[in-house]
């Protein structure tokens, strides 16, 4: 049975992003992403295929939706579900802690 | 776009277990659960058609699995994926702070 720890092998500082799926499906792909200190680069969107539900666990980040006039300031705990193809970048994230988030992309079929 | 926190509206004494679905789909459903001293009744065990990855977020529990001698000790970040049958039970809970566990219940089909 595999067991772990979100909270293990994280570092405060990583020349990128980390991203590492802990469970996929057919419909849906549930992965552990690390972030300290990256951005979204500038200029640049996601625009998913599928929706998103995510939650920030540790650090903090700001996460801008395309028409909102400022970022949505994320702390451990907050989770926000984004629709496919809702557009919206990392603006930021923590540059002392690690920011650890987890994501479930899925299909709703 | 919903948003919230996984910490909110949690308190450290409940008369019972709080079962809180986030998303559900077809092939899977994320909830939270919070439990305050809560166990299995005894001598009942989980047995579950569908598989469970499910990571503990704040507070400790005791989970046992058939055939282990001593529960697996989880703390905040711990996660395991559960198969499905894979007959287990909650042996304890933190009685003092609330425990706060995310699972995500799903088909591989």
């Amino acid at each position: 049975m595999k067991a772990a720890n979100l909270f293990a092998d994280v570092s405060a500082t990583l020349s990128e992003e980390r991203f590492e799926p802990l469970v996929a499906t057919k419909s849906f792909t549930l992965e552990r992403i690390v972030s300290t200190g990256q951005t979204t680069a500038p200029g640049e969107w996601y625009d998913q295929e599928r929706a998103e539900w995510v939650v920030l666990l540790s650090g903090s980040a700001g996460v801008l939706f395309e028409g909102e006039h400022e970022p949505r300031v994320l702390r451990p705990g907050d989770y926000i579900l984004i629709p496919a193809h809702r557009r919206h970048r990392v603006e930021w994230t923590d540059t002392t802690d690690a920011t650890v988030w987890l994501a479930l992309h899925y299909t709703d079929a």
